[in-house]
């Protein structure tokens, strides 16, 4: 295992530290790290908390800021935040707006949000994120996994919530923008859990994963690697097909790499899924490339498509204020 | 070799197209892809030109836009750009107060860029970066190399040149700034050139090169891979020695990954760095940690410490919107 390590055990502490103080003008670290929070909270906004796994970096701390969430809670990697984690993350961004809180479709997610909301003294919603095409059930979820999509969610509602829409309309624009969206990843390497310390899955030197998930989760099949043309047309298909001939309105393509493929492989994916796109008639409005939803050190990435409709475009639009997204 | 590729040939064509479609509010693509320039220009501005080898995006076509550069040439893959790519920007972007050429300090670049401006027809300056400490020689270098210190130059300089400094100010701030600029980089692995199609050079699993160049240039050293903290004490007592005790004035630390490495371990390093200058009296007045100066998929990082004065932080801080940087 080649990482940049002292111990498994403080690895994701020394790494929250770091992330807080070379921040520390847009977030503050809850006490013994259970929670990142907006250095300044809007007390009459609808509060945004997400949360999951840590190793998906930025997603979901990267996000907190203006125009996007005000808390999220990093579980152990690949591991759920705790009820308490969540509970207290509420506890100090939440107030008489309600809070809402966005979770991605997996088991041990839904069911650590839900006994943190039940525990919560306040008023919230929750909205459940599973943009993932590849597999209708996975290891970690029944039904489909919630993957890069989520951070659309987060941006779109975000804005949203910083604009002063209230909880009921917050909690139904997350679910409409989620029913709008879908993503397919793919996986040229493994990557390797600092706990496990061996690589999550193997694959040989000329193979992939088509439709992996975000922790190494299987998904539709091993193949030979394609050329990139390739890859993005069985992605890009795979999306389409999805959305059952229906795809009209404008585009947003978020190009995503997983943590260990370089820019300019991804703008070249990019490129593809694009032109792609155009051969099914869905114009792109809207772009994002970069590493957004990770898993760890993993080569490859994944496409999201977001079929939005004006209003929520604007809404991407608004400005947007965190670590790992700015505008 | 595993990378989303359809040939070596059009590699870097198509991840530029895909560049300017992702960013076409903010960069245009020059003639036959020879550079990429700021779609508004500022016609009474110093024009900021760089460029290089491909394959260390996002430097430097991720950060042409307001505050920045005006243009960046792509040389092909670790291959410096052709002065007639460097004329070519230089025209298109030029005007009456003058070019600066913001060049890193290896030999083909020093070269190119020289042909360049003395044909181009215009008034012109150059900065050469030189802030790697690790070696005062190297493979493509006579003199230390120039590495992610380049991109403080630029940001620096390009917010000068966006409030109106003239030409010979901007070339000294830009020598002043490298000056007091220092950095050095680490690999875990080595990078797999397409047109080479093997990895750079190879590392055991349990080994790291101390002191590595942004092309897989040997360093100083091979060394047993050992804890986060450990590197880290080498890399700042490397930067701190060479700055022979003089470590006053606020300083802006850069923690930057070659491309394979994520996040979660950056903002490790990031920590650990940061712990390091404390004990050497040092302390860190603004921060940046991310992919910005890479190596294709090189898993490791670089540290770079530049110390800065009162008008050179306000400069840094200074509104920037490129694909890359924004604030």
């Amino acid at each position: 295992m080649k990482k940049f390590i002292n111990s498994v055990d403080t690895m994701l502490g020394e790494s929250l530290d770091g992330f807080a103080a070379a921040h520390s003008d847009i977030v503050a670290l809850g006490a013994e790290r259970k929670f990142v929070r907006r250095r300044a909270l809007s007390p009459h906004k609808v509060a945004l908390i997400s949360g999951g796994g840590s190793g998906h970096e930025p997603l979901h701390a990267g996000f907190v800021g203006t125009g996007m969430l005000d808390a999220a809670c990093p579980g152990q990697i690949f591991t759920s935040p705790t009820p308490d984690q969540i509970v207290e993350a509420a506890t100090a961004v939440g107030n008489k707006a309600g809070v809402l809180f966005i979770v991605k479709n997996y088991a041990g997610d839904r069911m650590n949000f839900e006994m943190g909301a039940e525990v919560f003294d306040g008023e919230a919603a929750s909205i459940v994120t599973d943009d993932d095409v590849a597999v209708d059930k996975s290891t970690y979820s029944a039904g489909r996994r919630g993957v890069a999509g989520t951070m659309v969610v987060e941006k779109i509602v975000g804005a949203a919530a910083e604009q002063g829409a209230d909880l009921k309309t917050c909690a139904a624009l997350g679910a409409d923008v989620n029913a709008r969206t879908r993503s397919i990843g793919v996986a040229l390497t493994s990557c390797t859990v600092p706990a496990a310390g061996t690589p999550t899955f193997s694959l040989a030197d000329d193979e992939m994963e088509m439709g992996v998930g975000i922790h190494g989760e299987p998904g539709r099949m091993r193949l030979k690697l394609p050329g990139a043309d390739a890859i993005a047309e069985q992605m890009v298909g795979a999306i389409v097909s999805d959305y059952g001939g229906k795809t009209s309105g404008p585009a947003l393509l978020l190009v995503n790499g997983f943590g260990g493929t370089p820019s300019l492989e991804l703008y070249l994916m990019y490129d593809a899924a694009r032109r792609q796109l155009q051969k099914h008639g869905v114009s792109v409005a809207r772009s994002l490339v970069g590493c957004y939803v990770t898993s760890l050190e993993m080569a490859g990435c994944s496409i999201t498509v977001s079929l939005l409709d004006a209003r929520m475009v604007e809404l991407w639009d608004a400005p947007v204020h965190t670590a790992a997204l700015r505008w």
